[in-house]
């Protein structure tokens, strides 16, 4: 059984590494707490950005010489490897560190090994504190590991009855402003936001995080195959945020910054995107719509979790939330898991991930 | 501010009078709590069907002579007029109760006046306690009071992008088992069970109340308007409720059991077929699908409640939960405050009612 000091001492870290969020990649997020031979604090960090220094070289700094005989913290397995930064594992034996408690095993094979050479070094080392809740806040990272493409949360905010807009597309405002703030923090969190051609055409979204101090703004992606939606002049082509448009191999364009994909169906191949994403560092995407775009990933299998923001209005018409996504029968259904429901303003967030299949 | 010991005898009444829902229309549901003069609960009732005693002679039979002195807790103003039972008030004050504390004052021009006979008989009076929670309870008979029609509850249950059935007419199993078995809990606390002839058609429903004991089954109801979904032999015409086809004025049919109600765009006046269950004793109505009938229901502002089952499941494709609600831009959409989100099995029920306007 783990010590009640030693949960808050984990707690605290998974906060820490939450701050990191959409500003780390292509590395995880990674929070550190130190506790002196007493167990008090006396260090922290978190990996604040990729290519500064991990989380525990920040709380070995903070902590200094009390770090000797106490617990390092850690979300993560500490790593082994020399990249920009020197091994984690090295440098909290350096530091006299008696024991180090980490949440979750390094799955990168590049970095693994970091708990074999704190054994070796005579620490004491344990794992799997808080588990659960350190795999949750690192969910994109582990995935896009697994997957070895970005883990990919799809938003949508509908009615109860499941429509986005009205009969005539008016849908200013269906969620509440809440809700609208917390889509910007999902943006944060996020490295890379999509939108279909049928979404800028319509909205001309801008797409960039408001409202959020210090904020990584993510890459703009607009999935527009034919070229023809994002016309120069477009909000989502200021310098607010860099910008990618995705556009089918034989389509004709002036715009810059345009990645050509092979076309797939109606639109463009989902898992080509994904890979020219993850090329370019993306390991976390935000998907915001529209509904063919949110159907071609689902029938891809590419969705890793659902963020559905309920508002609590009836309309009877107008287009909804999910469409094209390849079923046709119940047996066929997407079957989800609900990880969280929370009311945020008037609303209901709803957060749900497929269930292996 | 109201004693510990006067809210928990309270809330027990209210509890109490929850046991009739369902089988008391057209009267209201009651419960009783009396205690004795130094306060310890000696008496309970509530009103358990039409024509029988009222929750105050149920609990005041229980308490006999130890009510002397006591005070009587009750969800509705004790009723002052001589219907088919002799008026509350009068039993209360003969019983030889000191106080009187009820939650909600009787909006029954007929029935009114008891706290008044009370005090003229020197018992002490109270009014407003848990007023909201004996309100809940008592909302169809309220509502049905206030409108002179049935209260109506609209059920749903659909994926989380608001799919009743699949693009095939699939949807066995959308929801869960656990939401499924609520739905019964709804039916038995309604008077009557709605559907359209969509939904005949399709599913050939039983409407009735299965696995609740001692339910009041309620009046089945199907909105055929061209009497052609309802065949003989239909399960909705056995014997284990009974049963009413709505049907067109110039329709034809050979089925017994039909009431005759002036069309409505492509359907039936809902405000008439309110008024006729009105008449019948109906004073909750189970609105149970399939969209184009709820959508008539919405258009003719006659939901006063949304119960919706959201299971986690995603279609992309297939009928919505809602259809042709008159509604065609987002500044015309019913908005509604949510009163309840819940776990039900794996599905979230989302209780909602509309905004006053």
């Amino acid at each position: 059984m783990a010590q009640q000091a030693d949960i808050t001492a984990m707690r605290r870290a998974v906060e820490l590494a939450a701050r990191g969020l959409g500003a780390t990649s292509p590395n995880p997020v990674v929070g550190c707490v130190i506790t002196d031979a007493s167990g008090h604090p006396v260090g922290e960090g978190w990996h604040q950005r990729a290519g500064g220094p991990h989380a525990e070289v920040h709380a070995l700094r903070e902590a200094g010489v009390l770090a000797r005989g106490g617990t390092a913290y850690v979300t993560l397995e500490p790593c082994n490897h020399t990249g920009r930064t020197g091994p984690c594992a090295q440098a909290l034996i350096e530091a006299g560190v008696s024991r180090v408690v980490y949440a979750v095993g390094d799955p990168n094979p590049q970095a693994t090994g970091g708990a074999d050479t704190l054994r070796a070094a005579g620490v004491e080392v344990g794992q799997g504190l808080l588990e659960d809740e350190a795999q949750a806040v690192n969910i994109a990272w582990l995935t896009s590991v697994r997957h070895g493409r970005p883990f990919v949360r799809w938003k949508y905010a509908a009615t109860l009855d499941g429509r986005i807009a009205a009969a005539d597309g008016t849908s200013r405002w269906i969620s509440s402003a809440e809700s609208r703030a917390d889509v910007h923090r999902l943006r944060a969190e996020a490295d890379a936001v999509v939108v279909g051609s049928g979404t800028a055409r319509a909205d001309d979204p801008h797409l960039a995080v408001r409202g959020i101090e210090e904020a990584v703004q993510p890459l703009r992606v607009v999935v527009d195959t034919e070229a023809t939606a994002v016309k120069p002049g477009a909000r989502v082509l200021d310098d607010a945020a860099p910008t990618l448009i995705a556009i089918a191999e034989d389509a004709e364009t002036g715009l810059p910054d345009v990645v050509r994909l092979p076309r797939a169906g109606r639109g463009l191949s989902v898992p080509a995107l994904l890979d020219a994403l993850h090329e370019r560092g993306v390991r976390s995407v935000l998907l915001e719509g529209g509904p063919t775009l949110a159907g071609a990933f689902v029938a891809a299998g590419a969705v890793d979790q659902v963020v559905g923001y309920l508002a609590p209005v009836l309309l009877g018409a107008g287009p909804q939330a999910l469409a094209d996504a390849g079923i046709t029968t119940i047996t066929e259904a997407l079957r989800l898991d609900v990880t969280e429901t929370v009311r945020i303003g008037t609303d209901i967030r709803i957060t749900a991930t497929p269930k292996e299949r």
